[in-house]
């Protein structure tokens, strides 16, 4: 068994990243912008932005830190979103979610500009996706997929199972692996018999958010195992795959955390810089 | 093995929707109304068009028949399309395709606002289906799935199997079967074992278009089976799969033709009526 060392991979990624934006602008463009919208005081939301705004800087981007008041109404955060959609400095908008409850975050998120939806969860950019056309697309599913190519997992015909349907993962990886030519079966809760269904998996995805739910002999000998899961036990960060177990059948497996996780705001990252080089194309 | 009369499911649906129009019309509302948009003489084409402006007649619908010379510009249809978008008469819009070559049509169809987009096949409403929000859907996989919803199938964790991944019904039915809470499986032409794959299947819905591709011993003994296909071989409409000994095996089998074929046009219809009604609660 080898482990998919994600903290790795997502440090190769920003650095290729940094290289990529210096180019960019010694080429004599704009550095990419990130804007980032808190609304609130959310303690963990406030640390997800921080450690965005970071990496942006780190990768010679431009960062837009918008903090918003817990009380700001919905109509002050959309004229925001579109005063950022309007600023050519901007490249990519994210909203961070959960605002506060008296605010829609989906349905606001919807009023960022297809071209600037970096975090790539509009109807829009989902149905981009599932088209396979031009677009942003979803981070974390991007990181995934990211972890499979530098491990040069070959995906044609392979047999794919995704457990989970999510819009933030489940159903988002599972269009990337069938546009990479897997066959593709999601599966979930109501799936009938779930070991069986893992147990046909040369690639196996889980990404439900329940903790060891993936049994250790669920898992195919020499099977995949991209482990999306960050769940707490016993104040501890675990994943959805009983590792330990899996790990002994597996060729490749993520570990929680170190695994997925870090790829995330690599891919975000990516994403930003994609935007702008959209954007100035256009 | 029961046949899955397509031919009278869809009567039994126009039937319904008539008397909803009449009920809908009945209650002061103007009749829904379809706007279909054919450039050039297709003869294909203008039998499509004139079939759905029939039945939008026989319904109680008002039908709007656009018929522009196949030298059209792009920017003319455009224009028109935009003026059917504006006006309150028009429910749903129908571009049919394909139109001359001089023209993108799918580029073309997402200049349809969303709530018109009857056919369901915009970036947007591909997008509302995948995340499960209010929209339109494609008319062909809806079809499909009133047929299992008028025979009773049960879908919740059923083992579905997909074959084909096309935009206008291999991928839209995958989502729609996950929604109703089967176990997705998407196969494709680079699916290593296919046989085996549709050899699980409780539901098997074949829609790639290559005749007799699905062998009748590759259907599992009691499974349901959706033929999409409509190919031509030997100058007779045949189906994806063998039907003779695929009935032997299925409990229910769509035949080809007067299977799928005869819900797309019903269900466009139901689409139009779900625009107009949709409209006028907005």
């Amino acid at each position: 068994m080898t482990l998919i060392d994600g903290k790795a991979i997502a440090q190769e990624v920003r650095h290729e990243i940094r290289a990529e934006v210096a180019e960019w602008v010694a080429a004599g463009h704009e550095a990419p912008g990130l804007a980032t919208v808190l609304v609130g005081d959310d303690p963990a939301s406030a640390v997800y932005v921080g450690g965005k705004q970071k990496a942006c800087a780190e990768v010679g981007m431009r960062g837009f830190d918008h903090r918003l008041a817990a009380d700001t109404s919905e109509d002050e955060v959309k004229r925001l979103l579109h005063q950022l959609n309007e600023d050519p400095a901007v490249s990519g908008i994210l909203l961070q979610l959960p605002p506060p409850p008296h605010i829609d975050g989906p349905k606001l998120t919807e009023e960022i500009a297809p071209g600037k939806d970096v975090d790539g969860l509009t109807p829009i950019s989902t149905g981009l996706l599932h088209k396979n056309l031009p677009g942003l697309r979803p981070c974390t599913p991007l990181g995934c997929m990211e972890l499979l190519k530098r491990h040069d997992v070959d995906l044609q015909g392979a047999e794919a199972v995704v457990v989970g349907r999510s819009d933030l993962v489940g159903k988002p990886i599972s269009a990337l692996l069938l546009q990479a030519n897997a066959t593709v079966t999601t599966a979930h809760s109501r799936t009938k018999d779930l070991a069986e269904v893992c147990r046909r998996a040369d690639v196996l995805v889980a990404a439900v958010g329940v903790t060891h739910l993936i049994k250790g002999d669920w898992v195919k000998e020499g099977a995949v195992v991209i482990d999306v899961g960050m769940n707490r036990l016993d104040g501890k960060l675990t994943g959805d795959v009983e590792f330990e177990a899996a790990s002994e059948r597996a060729r490749l497996i993520t570990p929680v955390p170190g695994g997925v996780g870090p790829m995330t705001i690599a891919m975000l990252l990516r994403n930003t810089l994609q935007a702008a080089k959209a954007a100035a194309a256009a």
